[in-house]
């Protein structure tokens, strides 16, 4: 009981790729993919939403729509490749449930939506019994890449990447030197795991960028069309980046009556998902994320928007009082102090990569991550070239921080960082994230840190033993430090006799 | 078939409590009920480690020993109270699965150790339909204060608190006024998520005091002895506190060849556990909890020494040049540097256990919680009494930081933070810790934060809409950015011809 598409062209066996989930994004990549000449099933669990769909494209696309999971199945060839662009959680595994029992082994399901990684992997198990190839993807972009080029992160079951790479490339964003922006991350849960990082980054840059909008407004008093001005400077330069851009336009945006639009924006942003699961993953994983954990919470401060409001009525504190030349220095210092920070989010990010890869055995290439991350995706910037050219210098590269051409890049900008840094301090101006990165920038570049003295406090309460300086690491040694501290002060009181 | 202990004592349904676990915390605990006057029936899945206990504490204690659970049943009291002390996770279900065959309704289980309140809550679940009343508890204190006062942290099923209560607040230690630092809680998983928070301040306070160090071995060129006076004199002021104390006499003590034995050290220190899980439920209820956050990535920057001392010869920066009058000016600033510090950690990590019980029903009483840390566990300082306070004047406090006492101990003193962040960035001296504080400080107090050009970078790409500073919350909008951008610009063309 097959029930046919109106449309003559949907033949059984005619489509070459499902699409499951009509929202936002997947109708723009639904729309990508046809204009690619590749002909696409959709469904929707609700049919009216489908019908809407059609009637918004017309009827000269090669779109064919189902009204059931097996009648997407039939329109399908084989092997099947069915994009589910549903909402990260639950659904997934509802409409996977669906799709299911009318798929062959050998088809192929692709997870388009930001699910967790470890999701990924349970999935990736599930349908293996039934002998189905699970991707999951990682799709970078928003609405406008969706539609003309996303950057696009599979990772999952390998043997299903000679079937979707060609349609995959297709639709995916170019770079400048015409590379797809879409290669194969790993397997099992690397491709949503390499989304994740992308989105900690993005956290992590949205913040520097709005620590500098607010030391230029709160600190220099100048508005937002001049911030726009610096920007637009800033992005002929190092900094050049997609989201240095939008910002820029963001800063020229009025309201009806002239004013800023973003004067009128309310300071109150969510933290969930993609930057909290990264944050998760690095503690899990035992490696520092910690200008995304600022970041995260820096959004959870934001918040306490009434909270704050009486706090800053009764704490006291400087209150960015402008200084002479404050412009024009800060126009220079958070340049550099937005090229460290960039550095640093990737250093941290791309560690965190490197760390999953090895636990988990992803075997991911961190010069072909970068790669699909230089257009399409919303961290795309002119640093991502470079961070792929030292991934090409050096595959066993540990930390961006150690490539020669990023610590030659971060010893010139470093003291921009530091003053923008105790600029802000001076001016009472939070800089949570620039604060953090360069708090890691010295402590990473310290070759003895005082973890010395925590691991003797440890030890001390909890005898958790510690390690010598001059000894190998797994020789462990407990002192009794309480009766230890207590002859060295007799032995003093005994020599001032 | 009811074996019976050897000692002539140990009669059917004779001991007060029963203890399962004789590493170091259990066998101190055992001690310490004994000198109470409870007869303790101990148990240890490997009997040679209860033979040696006994034989190590000699006949004269009323301990009884039981080869099996049946044996421990037996040698209980009605309703049986057993405290679990054994290794955080998959063990406590072993121990548990072990003895729930031989316990009736009515009787009481107490988890002592490091558990996650998640796994609480779940074992909570998992006996009550046996109708065992489950208690998870937190323990404070390490070995010394196990055996002569912990701070206990009781949470669970509320009916066990009558018999138990007596015992616990007998072993538990006593603050100055003579009240104990044991105390109900709440409901559920409520015990193990203040032990969780209690360590989360822990880490963050150890890292502080860690970078204080840092800045005078570092930044003033003197010694651990040094470092030890100054903070012998803290710890007569605002600061005196356990963990001043016990780094003050980590100071003193000397190797054998009489260099200071801290440096000797090896500066790595492991992350994980509670602190981790402090700042994953910071991130799941959305509280900021940077503070501990940056105290964990510390900790697992720490371990990379050896890339640490590569970094440190290629990554330029400040190296901790002198100056005159470091020192000097250095004891004033940190000392209220680590002041604001140890407040700013407290109100973080009180206000997650607010939000937590909020969110989960737990009935948390926050001037208790300060109560029961008084004495006996980690953190405790001159500072909890004025915890305590704050929230005994307002039991309803959101933050510590709005009290009427801190705000003004906040004014008096952040100048101090600012001071010190500032000279660390100057000499390079990492502080992520305290900039974390002081850039929480700064946004906690900021009426307006940059939060707003987030929001409408997040619309630009995301189209997640926002809401205005004029209008109600509630009210979404979204706006063409790009569309509204590019109009502005020409706009701004057409005037300037």
């Amino acid at each position: 009981m097959k029930k046919r598409s109106s449309q003559s062209r949907c033949q059984d066996s005619s489509c070459d790729v499902g699409l499951v989930g009509l929202g936002v994004m997947g109708q723009n990549l639904a729309l990508n993919f046809e204009e690619h000449g590749y002909s696409v099933a959709v469904y929707n669990r609700t049919w009216s939403r489908t019908e809407e769909f059609l009637a918004k494209v017309g009827p000269d696309k090669r779109l064919c729509s189902a009204r059931k999971p097996a009648e997407l199945a039939t329109l399908l060839k084989r092997p099947r490749k069915i994009l589910l662009m549903v909402q990260a959680g639950p659904a997934v595994d509802e409409v996977i449930k669906d799709v299911l029992p009318v798929l062959e082994p050998g088809d192929i399901l692709i997870d388009g939506g930001n699910s967790h990684y470890k999701d990924t992997e349970r999935r990736l198990e599930e349908v293996a019994s039934r002998g189905i190839l699970f991707v999951g993807m990682g799709v970078s972009g928003g609405e406008a890449g969706a539609r003309s080029g996303p950057s696009l992160m599979p990772g999952g079951r390998k043997e299903a990447w000679p079937e979707i790479q060609p349609m995959l490339q297709a639709i995916s964003a170019k770079a400048a030197d015409g590379l797809p922006c879409c290669e194969w991350m790993g397997s099992r849960g690397a491709g949503h795991f390499v989304k994740m990082v992308h989105n900690a980054i993005e956290y992590a840059d949205m913040e520097c960028i709005a620590e500098a909008y607010h030391f230029f407004v709160v600190g220099c008093g100048i508005g937002p069309r001049e911030v726009g001005e610096i920007l637009e400077e800033w992005n002929r330069g190092d900094l050049e980046s997609y989201l240095i851009e939008i910002t820029r336009d963001i800063m020229t945006v009025q309201a009806a009556d002239g004013t800023p639009l973003v004067h009128r924006i309310l300071d109150v942003v969510p933290q969930k998902g993609t930057g909290r699961w990264a944050v998760e993953a690095a503690l899990e994983l035992g490696v520092p994320l910690p200008v995304v954990a600022e970041a995260c919470f820096a959004r959870d401060l934001s918040q306490w928007k009434e909270e704050r409001m009486r706090a800053s009525r009764v704490l006291l504190g400087p209150q960015g009082i402008l200084e002479v030349g404050c412009l024009e220095a800060g126009i220079v210092h958070w340049e550099k102090a937005l090229y460290v920070g960039r550095i640093v989010a990737h250093a941290q990010g791309f560690r965190l990569l490197i760390e999953a890869s090895r636990r988990y055995g992803w075997e991911l290439d961190c010069a072909k991550v970068a790669q699909v991350w230089r257009a399409g995706c919303i961290i795309r910037s002119a640093v991502m070239e470079r961070v792929r050219s030292a991934f090409l210098r050096n595959p066993a590269l540990e930390s961006l921080l150690l490539d020669e051409y990023f610590r030659r890049e971060l010893g010139r900008h470093e003291e921009g960082l530091r003053e923008a840094v105790a600029t802000s301090i001076r001016l009472g101006v939070p800089v949570p994230g620039l604060s953090s990165v360069l708090a890691f920038y010295d402590g990473y570049r310290s070759s003895k840190l005082p973890a010395n003295v925590i691991a003797a406090q440890r030890d001390y309460f909890g005898a958790h033993g510690y390690a010598r300086q001059d000894l190998a690491p797994q020789e462990i040694f407990h002192t009794d430090w309480a009766t230890e501290a207590r002859k060295a002060k007799e032995k003093m009181r005994n020599r001032s006799r």
